[in-house]
């Protein structure tokens, strides 16, 4: 890769874990990893300013390729300037291919080997086909640093039958993606398909590999239904045998703390979910103590943080439990506002302490300390 | 008022209008005069951080009692350190007495000679009965900087006779409220009615005056419903001729631009009013050019700030009246959020700018400059 815009470092190798601590560098910065990536599917991280990212240490956002082709539109986003510009966050993006949200479209998306054809009942409904090329032409135009290859996600449960034939599909798309993708300051990612058949996920890398490889790999149909041991089954010995070790790891759609911790361990480098955001506007905040849900009448009169341990702004500052369960109650916008910052805070922090435990070669110490601190919680 | 822990200082006059600029002295810091308060009612102004409002310039900001005094309760303020400790705002605080929302009750709202017995219909329906000595005890647990005395407020239009007699029980109600008012740190400004009688107006301050005045006026029932003009042929004069020059003059409610800077061309010191936040969530814009309705078709692709002449950090950051129309559109938060850091700064600014218009000795030329750029808008 030396001669592309982007590269992958690994620093430090952990001794008893398959956790891993490296940089991806990028035109618009450096990412270190492991990393949580927090999601701005509309180009905003819902609620957040981007000089609160960049306070609670974001080094990459997320957006979403389907939502933004409906609205405002690529070929707009691309006249503004792109995503960065459009957007105002000079760092690392990254877009997801927006096959996922397709897929859920459900009945009003046909699959052929040569694409998706939808229609965007979310929008104004009209049709739209969505060939591997047509994607990259989309993510070229929103412009992002990190792109994702269009890939065939089928729902969970799936026969084996449908697995195997979403990787066969993965993998052809994954050529014509590789092929239609010209912008040399963009890296495309392929993802890595295959369910919870290990084998399937092995031919799915393989066919990956074949074709000369990615900068990147997302691993997708993970965390679509499944129990978590479930999911660490296949994914911890697919990472240990079969997933190149030079290549950045991305476990599509995770933000579980205790999951994000499981996963570095099995060799996880990069993860997105809206989980804080959402959670947050839900009235619940991610804390060293488990999941706090400030709608409850106990914290009525709490006069205590969220987190003593957090250097959020809302805790650093001395926000009580007590005000923001009164924000959460009469439906105050700022309520939802520094629950937001505060687990991007969280779950940013998080991946923060991880590498610097696996630099100290004390990943599974600073893991287990986390599991056993969390027992007892509903995390 | 040597003795006090507040005071007022008149630092210029302005040669051609009753313009004036000043300083009111309290515990929690300067309040520079005219100044425009945002309001946050329910201990939050709406959407917005307190780090916000201090970049933006805010010195003083409002809070509710009426709605507070529901949700969370006052009591529980006081025993969580009052309200500067519960929303995390070190400057200075002021709380309006909550009977303009309880008359907005209507038929849920019964007057008597002793006070006012409501249904807060819009928390849980509990019948209160409102004295001005219950009143000050709920502001003195709140704990602003600046409080107000109970009040009647009449419906507009009311006949003299109603508006007479709003202003002989607000004089009563007055004296009651000193009486019972004991919170050294906290100062106590009176409250003039009238409506659009002069001579009601100057019978109102001459009752606040005779028992030995407050050290601030409130001037209440305007902007109730009335045009503009119609309020200037009272309010104008009434300033000029009957109010003392020492106190500081609050119009109570007024947050148009148009009518604040005219307002204090009259003599008018303070102001506030949740039209900077309630017109941004509505997804509407102040600019120097006036108002802009981000939700217009015409914004789609316009990649010019909102005002160019802006220091907000919505401005200043560069982002596109295209990526508010798109947020706006998507109905994201942070449009919102936004557009109210925005609109707050900008009635801030007009103020600082009003302010070293007067004393720079032009601040009729100032005014004069403002409603000529805007003779065309519907601002």
């Amino acid at each position: 890769m030396e001669n592309e815009l982007f590269s992958y470092t690994i620093e430090a190798t952990d001794a008893t874990t398959h956790a891993r601590a490296g940089v991806f560098k990028t035109a618009h910065g450096d990412i270190p990893t492991p990393i949580f990536m927090p999601v701005g599917t509309k180009a905003t991280v819902k609620g957040v300013w981007a000089d609160q990212l960049k306070a609670a240490g974001a080094k990459i956002i997320l957006a979403n390729t389907y939502h933004l082709s409906q609205r405002p539109g690529a070929d707009l986003i691309a006249r503004l300037g792109g995503l960065h510009n459009f957007e105002k966050w000079d760092g690392p993006i990254l877009t997801d291919s927006g096959g996922f949200q397709v897929f859920s479209l459900a009945e009003h998306m046909k699959l052929s080997d040569d694409g998706i054809t939808f229609r965007s009942v979310d929008y104004d409904g009209a049709h739209t086909t969505w060939t591997p090329e047509k994607n990259m032409e989309i993510q070229q135009l929103l412009g992002a640093d990190i792109c994702m290859q269009l890939d065939v996600c089928p729902p969970f449960p799936a026969s084996r039958e449908k697995v195997k034939r979403a990787v066969e599909l993965s993998s052809a798309w994954a050529a014509r993606c590789k092929a239609a993708h010209t912008k040399k300051d963009q890296a495309l990612f392929g993802i890595v398909q295959g369910g919870m058949h290990l084998d399937l996920r092995r031919q799915s890398i393989e066919a990956l590999e074949k074709i000369g490889g990615f900068p990147g790999y997302g691993i997708g149909g993970f965390s679509v239904g499944e129990d978590h041991e479930t999911m660490f089954e296949t994914l911890s010995p697919f990472c240990e045998k079969f997933m190149p070790k030079e290549k950045p790891r991305y476990l599509m759609g995770v933000g579980n703390p205790t999951t994000l911790l499981r996963a570095v361990a099995s060799g996880i480098d990069m993860f997105d979910c809206v989980l804080p955001t959402r959670t947050a506007r839900m009235g619940t905040a991610f804390s060293s103590q488990g999941r706090i849900n400030l709608k409850h009448a106990k914290y009525e009169e709490d006069s205590g943080v969220l987190d003593e341990n957090c250097t959020c702004p809302v805790c650093t500052t001395g926000y009580s439990k007590a005000y923001l369960h009164h924000l959460e109650k009469q439906k105050e916008m700022l309520g939802a506002e520094m629950l937001s910052v505060h687990n991007i805070h969280y779950l940013l922090n998080l991946m923060r302490e991880a590498r610097e435990a696996i630099i100290a070669g004390s990943y599974q110490e600073f893991l287990t300390a986390f599991l056993v601190s969390l027992a007892a919680n509903d995390f």
